[in-house]
C-alpha cells in the first residue's frame, strides 16, 4: 500500500503534519508513504507547481492526500505556473472526474452557521460535482476583435460520455443514501446543459429506485439558503459544482472540518485510486502560527482509507476520534476555540 | 410618457393589476400606457414568447414593466419559442445590459431570513450584473464528436468594451452607495475572467474614491451566507450574477419584496431607457389563486418611476406607501400573512 501526501501551500504543511501523525498512529502494515511538492512550494523548488516527480509519484500511489495550494506571492505569474495548476493538473493528468463534497452539520456545532440553527441543523448532503470537463478544460485564450478590441474567452462543453460516468456515481451515491438525486444546470440558457440534463434524464431509468429532479443553478443557489436540508445528492457540472459546493460547505458553517475526495476510474488492489483533500484553502494568513484546524486534514484522511484502501474500520476509527474530541471541547480558533494545530491533532491520535 | 407593461404568465397578470392601480393611483399627467404580451402567453396567442408588435411597443416607450415568465406547459418547446426567450429577447435587442439588483433586508422582516437575524439584518448589497454578453449570448449548440458522441457546447466570452461600460456603471453607483466595489470572477480558471480582472482594474483608475476588491465566485458564494453584510456593490458578469443574485435575493429572506432594473444606453427624456422586474418568478403553482405578493411588482414600478421617468418623488411615494403598509402589518403568504393579491395593492394605493 503506497499513498503520496502532497502538503503544499499555506497552512498545508502543518495540517499535513497532524494527517501524518494520525496516519502513524494507526500503524498500517505494510503501508509506504511518500512525500511530494505541489503549488508555490513546488513552483519554487522546482520551477513549476507540478513537477514531473510528483505526478509520477502520485501515478505510483493508491492515494493521494492533498492539503491546500494558492500562494500570493505567484498571482503575477502566468496562469499555466500558478499554484492553482497544480490541482487542476492532477485531476485532469489522473482522470479524477468525480469529486465527493458531503457537507453534514456536526452535532452541537450548529451555532457555527450562520443559517438560523434549526435550518442549519438539518443539512446532510452529498455534492457529486463532475472534475474533468465543462469550461474548465476547454480552449481558451486571449483574441483581438475585428474591431481590435480585446477579447477573453472559453470554451464550454459536455460529451453524452463525460455526463453518463458522473451520472452514474452520483445515483450509486443516492442509492446508498436518501434515494433522491437533484441534477443542477442552465438548460434554460446552455445547450451544454441541455445536453448534460438530457444524460442525467437517460440514465435515471437504470435506477428507478431513486427519485429524480432537475432544478436550474440560480434557483439551487437559493434553495441552498433557504432550505438546505431539503438535499440528499446534487450531482452537477465543474463550473457550477465550484460554487454551489463552496456555498454549501459555507452553510454547514465549520469549514475546518469538511473533507472532499476526487475519485477516478482506475482501480487500485484496494479500492478506487483518489485523491483526498480538506475543502478550505491554503489561508496564507494564517500560515506558519500554528492556528489551523487539521480536522478537516485528518476527515480527508480518514476518506482515503474508506476509498483507496478499502480499510472502512480505520476510517470510522478516525471519524470517532474526531468526533470525540470535538463532544470533549477541542475546538480551534475557526470554531470560536484555542486549540493549536498541534493540539488538536493530539487530541485525535489519543482517542484513536 | 409612454410605458409598455408586459405581464406575461403565471401571477404576472395578477400583479402587474396591482402595479397598474399604484400607476393610477399616481395621476401621472400625460402618461401613456401599452399593455404587450410575452412568454407563454404571448406563445399561445401569437406562436412566439417575443412577437414583433411586443419589440416595438417596447421600442417605442421610455420603459418596460415587466411580470414574470415561464409556464411549464412550454417545457416541450424548441429553446427559441421558450417563455424565457422573451426575457433574454429583450435584454439583447434593447441593449439592456445593466442589471441592477439591489439586496437590503427590511427593518422588522429580519426573521424571514434563513440566516440568523443578526446577519441578515446587516444585508444592504446592490449587484450589478451584465447582461448582454457572457456564455448567455455565445454560439452554442449540439454537434457529435470525432467518435459520435453526442456533445452540447457553448461559448463564453468578454470582450473590453463590454466590460469597460458596466464597470463603469457599478464605480458609479459604489459612488452613490459605501464607495466599495467587489468584482466577481474565476479568473483562476478562465481567460473571460481574466479580461474581465484586467478591464475592471483599468477602469478602477477612474474612481480614486471607490475600494475595489476581486473575489473568486466560489468565495463569493461562501462570503454572502457567511457574512453577507461585509458588501456594498458587487459587479460581475451573466451567468455568475444570476447565480450570487439569486443567492442574495434569498438571504434577504423576502424575495416577494425585491425589485430589480434592467438599464441600457439609451437616453429618453425624462432618465435612461430601462425594463424593470420584480426577481421572484412565475410562480405557476399559485397563479391566478389571488396568493401572490405584488410588493416587489409595485416596487419595481417605483425603481422606473426613478430611473427612466426621473420621477423621484414619485418613486418615494411609492416605496413609503409599500414600507407604510408593511409596518401596518399587511403581509402575504410569502411573509407568513393572509393579505390577498388585490388586498396588499389596496393597502398601498391608499397610503400613497
Ligand atoms: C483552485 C481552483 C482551481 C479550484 C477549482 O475551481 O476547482 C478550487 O476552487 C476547488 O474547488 O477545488
Ligand atoms: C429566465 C432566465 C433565462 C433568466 C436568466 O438566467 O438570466 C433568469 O434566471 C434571470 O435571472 O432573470
Amino acid at each position: 500500500m503506497k499513498i503520496a501526501l502532497f502538503a503544499g501551500d499555506g497552512i498545508g504543511p502543518e495540517i499535513m503534519a497532524e494527517a501524518r501523525r494520525v496516519l502513524d498512529g494507526l500503524d498500517l502494515p505494510g503501508l509506504v508513504i511518500f512525500e511530494g511538492d505541489v503549488g508555490g512550494a513546488a513552483y519554487r523548488r522546482h520551477g513549476h507547481p507540478l513537477p514531473e516527480e510528483t505526478l509520477e509519484m502520485a501515478r505510483a500511489a493508491e492515494a493521494v492526500l492533498f492539503g491546500a495550494v494558492g500562494d500570493p506571492s505567484c498571482d503575477g505569474l502566468e496562469r499555466h505556473l500558478r499554484p492553482e495548476q497544480a490541482i487542476l493538473g492532477l485531476r485532469s493528468e489522473l482522470g479524477l472526474f468525480a469529486n465527493l463534497r458531503p457537507a453534514k452539520t456536526f452535532a452541537g456545532l450548529e451555532n457555527m452557521s450562520a443559517l438560523r440553527p434549526e435550518i442549519a441543523s438539518e443539512i446532510d448532503l452529498l455534492i457529486v460535482r463532475e472534475l474533468n470537463g465543462d469550461v474548465y478544460f476547454g480552449d481558451k485564450g486571449m483574441r483581438e476583435t475585428v474591431d481590435g478590441r480585446r477579447e477573453g474567452w472559453d470554451a464550454m462543453s459536455y460529451a453524452e460520455d463525460e455526463v453518463r460516468r458522473i451520472a452514474h456515481i452520483a445515483f450509486r451515491a443516492a442509492q446508498r443514501r436518501g434515494h433522491r438525486l437533484t441534477s443542477v444546470d442552465k438548460a434554460n440558457v446552455l445547450e451544454t446543459s441541455q445536453l448534460w440534463r438530457d444524460v442525467v434524464t437517460e440514465v435515471a431509468s437504470e435506477y428507478p429506485d431513486v427519485a429524480l429532479d432537475h432544478i436550474y443553478v440560480d434557483n439551487a443557489a437559493m434553495q441552498l439558503v433557504r432550505d438546505p436540508g431539503q438535499f440528499d445528492v446534487m450531482v452537477t457540472g465543474n463550473l457550477f459544482g465550484d460554487i454551489l459546493s463552496d456555498q454549501a460547505s459555507m452553510c454547514v458553517g465549520s469549514i475546518g472540518l469538511l473533507a472532499s475526495a476526487a475519485l477516478g476510474e482506475r482501480r487500485t488492489d484496494f479500492g478506487t485510486f483518489g485523491m483526498y483533500e480538506p475543502i478550505h484553502g491554503s489561508a496564507p494568513d494564517i500560515a506558519g502560527q500554528g492556528k489551523a484546524n487539521p480536522m478537516a486534514m485528518i476527515l480527508s484522511l480518514a476518506m482515503l482509507l474508506r476509498h483507496s484502501l478499502g480499510r472502512e474500520n480505520d476510517a470510522l476509527r478516525v471519524e470517532q476520534a474526531v468526533s470525540a474530541a470535538l463532544s470533549d471541547g477541542i475546538r480551534g480558533a475557526d470554531l470560536g476555540g484555542t486549540a493549536s494545530t498541534r493540539e488538536i491533532g493530539g487530541a485525535v491520535v489519543e482517542r484513536l
